[in-house]
């Protein structure tokens, strides 16, 4: 519970005293909750020609990220290739980005693995190792048998034991696999679970997870830039979006003109960034990402073997994707 | 082209004379595209007890819906066990249709087949039946070579001949197979081609069909009520919704609330929605929609077989749907 | 192929001594069905140009199918574009085919239609235009309602009013859909239906529903060239293939060898006709199939809208499956 | 590469007659490749109560695979939860397989990571510990981007570095990936590769491979008791059969009908042998695996969270799909 006291003045909870906001039914006597509204780009590891993670472009990348309005990072994410990361390196990486990172912003870190046992031990080393909260991915591998009752009693277990607050992940593009509904309603009652990164894009599960959340405080996040907007306006409080490690700035003004109910700036530019993101993402994937950033003026480097660069027409594609969006 | 001015003072053309809305950029001189905007119920099929198409269920329906502010009716949709029609009664079901409602509602019908040829007959017979708009759904038997080369030349040789306007439709759940987007960029520069009913609820999808035909004058329709607010979000200008077929006033509600700009009553409004919707749609399907229609008091009956009736578990939970949002 | 020589004027059933063809007794006493084994090509459509049906050269093909060992012809299958074809014309290419066929051979006519009213229909026509049998393959619009409990009542009515046996018919890739196995167990019990054709592919599958069905004389056809030798070594009987279209003698070749147990001869003529027969199926179409049937010596023709003829790159890439084959 | 030696005598190369094992030469010469044909149980990891590996249990049931005419183990496979497994647990296990199994029965250990990096070192790790092969499972987590191009690169290294040969491993149903068949033929050239594992069923796929790479030595094995009549059928080696962990002998005897020729009492044997298979694979997983173990007199116990023990229903139906196949 240290890294809890440690911020204990730059990160907000929810229902602390010094803020308006009040949770009116805490789970738990004084309980509170992580407030984890805002946007959140799920970093890459930059990598050397020898695929070893680069600390030094890690550290460059996060510098600039420090300045731009993010709620936070999300650190082992999908875009972070953490199932190429080995479990020391995933604390490691975590470690240094919580250094490196202004006191203000959170640390989200990807702790899911397969099994339940690896999972609760992950996350209590991604706490230690500085995390304000961990993303924890449905298992997949099994996923015949990953049906509501396994689901349930994995997050359980692994928010039981936590030190840090548990945001669920559903991201089917990677697991094959949807968190069910009627799973998320259950765990959105548990007091360490704070909310859920949903990177699917079915705007109409979102906002019924939404709607059957609604008396639990539970937070939802967008799994990306794509479908940002629809997602806030059906009651979303935040993103984690690959295309903010490249246009950050430009999400969290996408954010800003939803939260100020200013829709037709924010249709006109969230129109902007579908392309864009879609290239970075199930389109061309991590190495896409890399190479963008590259453009952008950050360090992304190759990808861990078995991910491969992009072929020069997918470049151009990648490129094109931008351009026409008068990105570059 | 009788069919047009038959309907000369009800039906608002964009561009034309007597509107403040003038079209900027005509394709061909003189080019007026058909107004869609608005919320269509896709009409339910009533059948006797024997399957008989009962059009006298069929006309205490419409009375009703005449008075609901539709901006007109799909029939002949997914929802009208088309399918299971001969074509004549197809074509019946749309003249009966046209005669009983008022002249200022819309008759979009569906006259998608599987083969070019046997669609511009029906379009054909579909306009002469009445229908203001023909909606043609993807031919998807052979899906496997239902690319963009074909069905771009699909939908243009339908369009060249079709006496009245022409939507696009695409509906994944039934037919297996999304209208690609680069075929719906092609396809909206044609200028009878006036928009698309996408129902596969892909909300980044529908947005940048937006975004890559916004100098097209190309209207995009939701498929279902369970993303139509997140539609309006982004752009798109009414729906298709089968939900409407019972709750039609909420629905055309919810486009009032976010088309005024009152997002969180509409948010409010959209959640309550969500599950009644699926509940009649994709979670047990016309049956279903069938049977809440009676509880609504609108004349559903029996389904054409194979479909068959509820089981008394699925109606009970159907009506679980409708009331635990607060409709029953 | 002592089958066909017991089958003397005309059509055995099994059962059947050397009384003449009963079909009322055969229908209580479930004591006869009709003897299908053997292979079937699913024979294709030829168009004009104009895309009318062409029975002159249709005619042509049929002379020398006449020829080759088949058990019969399937008219109206995936192939045969039957979805692209009026009533009329299906009706009448059976009519012309049975006409132009030896009476040796079985001619076994697609009758399927989405609404079981209209299968039991075409079924009679079917019958009335000289089919022995009838194909019927499940309904799909509403796929996600087509359970055990709608699929057995549509194959029950259809084979109650049925005038010939029915041929249960399953092609997942076409319908998105496969007949569950329970389903088939039960009509298998029917005595108005004879077998199943299988296009599924899965192999396990199609062993189970043989294992399953042992007791009801029930006879499975594979519904591809490709896994015809492992459907036969599971208890197949025999196959419905459509690259029978075009090397006809070749799979007939490949029934001999399986049925007198000349396994590695027939695995090494087996291995040869996968490429070419996936070519002319699931990779290019029924485009394909009428490409290569001109370069053997039939008439494919042109398909109809909105089926577009191959790519050039396409043609070479399906005359390459062929020639690497040893068959061009 | 002690091990290696240590099984000189009892391990069968083809090619050799009776030399020595010369890794260098097989390498250049391409003569020798390891003999894997055969039926495998991939074996069950035994778990206490808490969830620790049991190695008196695992211990138990080797000593019974020990007596039954398997050509050896698969360790770590699927059914061993080797997601669920630590690097050290997962290396232990094989060690301890090693030891207690007779020296002519072979280890094929799983070494599948994520990354390529992971899975070279994983794949010495498991040749020190005594493994006479490595099967490797197609990395899938960024399916989207394993084309053949990746996954060809991936195997090629591992297999470069790899100190004992390296059996490919292709299990859609677990991965949402099938290794293309394109990658399969060039993979198949490496000298150090020497087989593949196809647990897809899709007898078409494996039966083109076999034909594609008949040039090559390459030897493939059915990743299922369901097909693998029909894999012996079209020129398959063997079997690694998850039901093989609790009919084991009857697997081998199925094995042994196929390869004596006896179709007709092979098919027998195969039909019963379909449901129980598909009942602790696809339908109820590991879980009834396990179970199913203990009614047969070996060991399972639980499985890792998160996978759940059966419900009672699961286990009724389990029971059953046994039991209704003469096997309880």
């Amino acid at each position: 519970m240290l890294a809890f006291f440690r911020k204990a003045h730059s990160i907000t909870y929810r229902g602390s005293v010094n803020t308006a906001w009040k949770r009116t039914k805490a789970h738990i006597s004084g309980a509170q909750r992580l407030d984890i509204r805002g946007i959140y780009p799920p970093i890459a590891t930059p990598f050397t020609e020898k695929e070893e993670v680069d600390y030094q472009k890690l550290n460059a990348n996060l510098e600039k990220y420090g300045k731009i309005s993010f709620r936070g990072l999300v650190v082992q994410g999908s875009n972070g290739e953490y199932p190429y990361l080995t479990v020391e390196e995933r604390v490691e990486v975590v470690r240094r980005v919580r250094q490196a990172l202004p006191q203000d912003k959170l640390v989200v870190a990807g702790s899911g693995c397969e099994s339940t046992m690896a999972t609760v031990q992950m996350s209590q080393l991604m706490a230690g190792a500085g995390a304000d909260a961990v993303l924890v991915v449905t298992p997949c591998f099994y996923r015949g048998r990953m049906d509501s009752r396994a689901l349930v009693q994995h997050y359980t277990k692994v928010a039981d034991s936590s030190p840090v607050p548990v945001v669920l992940y559903s991201v089917p593009g990677n697991t094959g696999l949807d968190l069910p509904i009627d799973a998320v309603v259950t765990l959105s009652q548990h007091p360490n679970i704070v909310g859920l990164k949903d990177s699917g894009g079915d705007i109409t599960r979102i906002a019924l997870i939404i709607h059957k959340t609604s008396s639990e405080d539970f937070q939802v996040l967008a799994g990306s830039a794509g479908f940002l907007m629809a997602a806030y306006s059906v009651g979303a409080v935040g993103g984690v979006c690959a295309l903010a490690n490249i246009l950050g700035s430009q999400v969290c003004q996408l954010e800003e003109l939803c939260l100020s109910g200013q829709w037709e700036a924010a249709k006109a530019l969230q129109y902007r960034l579908i392309e864009p993101n879609a290239a970075v993402t199930r389109k061309f994937g991590v190495a896409a990402l890399k190479q963008a950033m590259e453009w952008f003026g950050y360090h992304g480097g190759v990808c861990r073997s078995p991910l491969q660069p992009l072929s020069e027409a997918e470049s151009k594609a990648l490129r094109q994707d931008f351009s026409s969006n008068g990105w570059l």
